[in-house]
């Protein structure tokens, strides 16, 4: 489908961080799973909530714009999961595997804030003022878990895998 | 292979995102060809030198390392340059266009960051402060990239595009 006005790009991008947020649900518990630090699995348990208040809100967002809820097969989520995935396979449980598991997650958060950055931009320039505050939100949201994912980093766990380096 | 140590893991992402800037070398040229504002084709040109610049600098990195120079496919900006390729495809030269190769470049810097991000930290962490220096510069000239981008979507390109929203 040919893409012509912002408003239309506005609703594929939202189709496309809406199939991302959904790859996000089915894998992260899996991923929390093989976390060793107790504080990072914490902290990745909260964000897994989180994301499924973010869907909520990208439903929301679709009705405000009257448009179905679907999502568009999200290729740049897709590999960065696959990437994170083979990434994990490649270490035993501990700290280098947690290590592993907060570069992926940042790597997740980043390409969010980079998509609800646009979006929320986007939204606003058109005037649709709602829709950029809903989106403001979740970019907030994004943005303090990958500041929580980079203090976790700095402190215990990368400092543990130091010991075994 | 089994990545057992922090410094290993350390030299896996290097690789990592070694491959993924070649990736972004390759593809740019033709992304800034399909670019109409002319303030965006000169920061996409500006960029594409500062990458290979980057790229020195992780050939640097692997001789301080003591490694080979070898890039590992990384799957993550594999996916966000298709899905970056694939929608501008879905769109004509023009404004809208352009907030399309915005998004997408965003996408590619904020992967980046994430990465970047983690192997400064992990080198740091191992006591390897000129690694880590290197790294540093390279995260802070792909911050400033996003930053130029998210002042070029707030001023011309965008407005322009909701002109014919």
């Amino acid at each position: 489908m040919q893409v012509e006005s912002l408003r239309e790009l506005l609703i594929a991008e939202i189709r496309d961080i809406y199939d991302a947020e959904e790859q996000i649900v089915d894998e992260l518990p899996g991923i929390i799973e093989k976390v060793r630090s107790p504080q990072l699995k914490s902290a990745l348990q909260m964000h897994l909530e989180e994301t499924r208040g973010q869907i909520l809100r990208l439903e929301q967002v679709f009705e405000k714009l009257g448009e179905d809820v679907e999502g568009e097969k999200c290729a740049g989520m897709k590999g960065i999961l696959k990437e994170g995935a083979d990434a994990i396979d490649d270490t035993d449980e501990g700290d280098v595997r947690d290590a592993v598991i907060i570069a992926s997650c940042q790597k997740v958060e980043h390409y969010e804030i980079a998509s609800y950055g646009c979006v929320r931009t986007w939204a606003s320039q058109l005037g649709l003022n709602d829709v950029a505050q809903l989106l403001q939100v979740t970019l907030e949201e994004e943005g303090n878990a990958d500041k929580k994912l980079s203090q976790i980093a700095e402190s215990a766990v990368n400092i543990q895998a130091k010991k075994v380096a």
